[in-house]
């Protein structure tokens, strides 16, 4: 039999080959027509390891989400400057609103399938968007920024107002026709506005 | 038999009737706890001339949204400035995101209720919303002005950037507990960092 530590590196090597499918197939298709068998197969795993580890196509998406967010959260806590610290809030806000709007981009749609309009399956899902771990932790980020450089502001009104962007539908579509730039540019230019460099 | 022009005006003063009772059931209530039975006792109508008007709860509400933005409509195109010509356009568009953010506060989650997630009844509904008559004029509007006086910003982008807040669950539920002042302050914030006086 192979040995305990054997067994959750394969486990873990799953999970990440099973996410990793799942981030290729977002690149081309709409969460809701990804099915967990086209997961499996683009993984190279069995169908029952991923209904096993996810539980569903919403489980998948909420977990792929999950590590992108942490990931993201890994890089302005301990990594380098601008989106770590050490560089000015401004220069923070800037590489952080880039670097959101590059994941969602990435994932088009995938935000829009995690909230609230998206099948429910289980009862914490069904929790207001800016009680999600997610949204919590971007909104916390930007308004602290925010907050930084201009107490003047409302930094908690104006994060809501920058993140909405994430949830708009309009916005969403023209991410779908590969106007990520687009959007990194004008939030760049409404932050230069309110934050003088 | 009364005359057509009298026909004409009981159903005019009818319909104007449910409307101004649906907008004050609003104020309290979100759309879907709303039942045409309630609003064709409010508006002391039968309620076969709600059905008949409006064919649903979500014509109503439709109903009553386009008759608001008609309103804005004609104060944006022949109404006394700064909503109306006249105003510089960085006046125009602080006057016109003071009075959007009016309406949506004053019905908060009439416009999610109209959005996809709504229970869709007919075809053209299933629209993107960015082809929604109403947002089609207001983003018309915003990215006109923007453009009158900044030729360098990406104006059709920063429009659906500003229209985005009037879609964002984080805003709308901060709409309804009495926050409008702090988005309409917020949304000051960035015109009026983009748009110098």
């Amino acid at each position: 039999m192979p040995e305990p530590e054997r067994l959750r590196a394969d486990a873990a090597r799953n999970r990440a080959a099973i996410l990793r499918a799942t981030e290729e197939m977002l690149a081309r298709h709409h969460p809701r027509q990804i099915s967990m068998e086209q997961v499996a197969a683009a993984a190279g795993v069995g169908k029952g390891t991923v209904f096993h580890r996810f539980g569903s196509r919403y489980g998948l998406m909420r977990a792929l989400m999950q590590e992108r967010a942490q990931d993201l959260q890994i890089a302005i806590t301990t990594g380098p400057p601008p989106l770590g610290q050490g560089a000015p809030p401004r220069a923070r806000l800037l590489a952080f609103l880039t670097a959101v709007v590059e994941v969602v981009a990435r994932n088009k749609g995938l935000l829009a399938a995690l909230g609230p309009e998206a099948p429910v399956t289980t009862a914490p899902e069904q929790q207001p968007r800016e009680e999600h771990p997610v949204y919590r932790s971007w909104h916390g980020h930007i308004s602290h920024l925010v907050h930084q450089q201009r107490q003047d502001l409302d930094a908690d009104m104006l994060a809501h107002v920058l993140l909405a962007t994430l949830h708009s539908e309009p916005i969403l579509n023209a991410l779908e026709h590969g106007d990520a730039n687009r959007l990194d540019r004008t939030l760049r230019d409404v932050v230069t506005g309110l934050l003088p460099g």
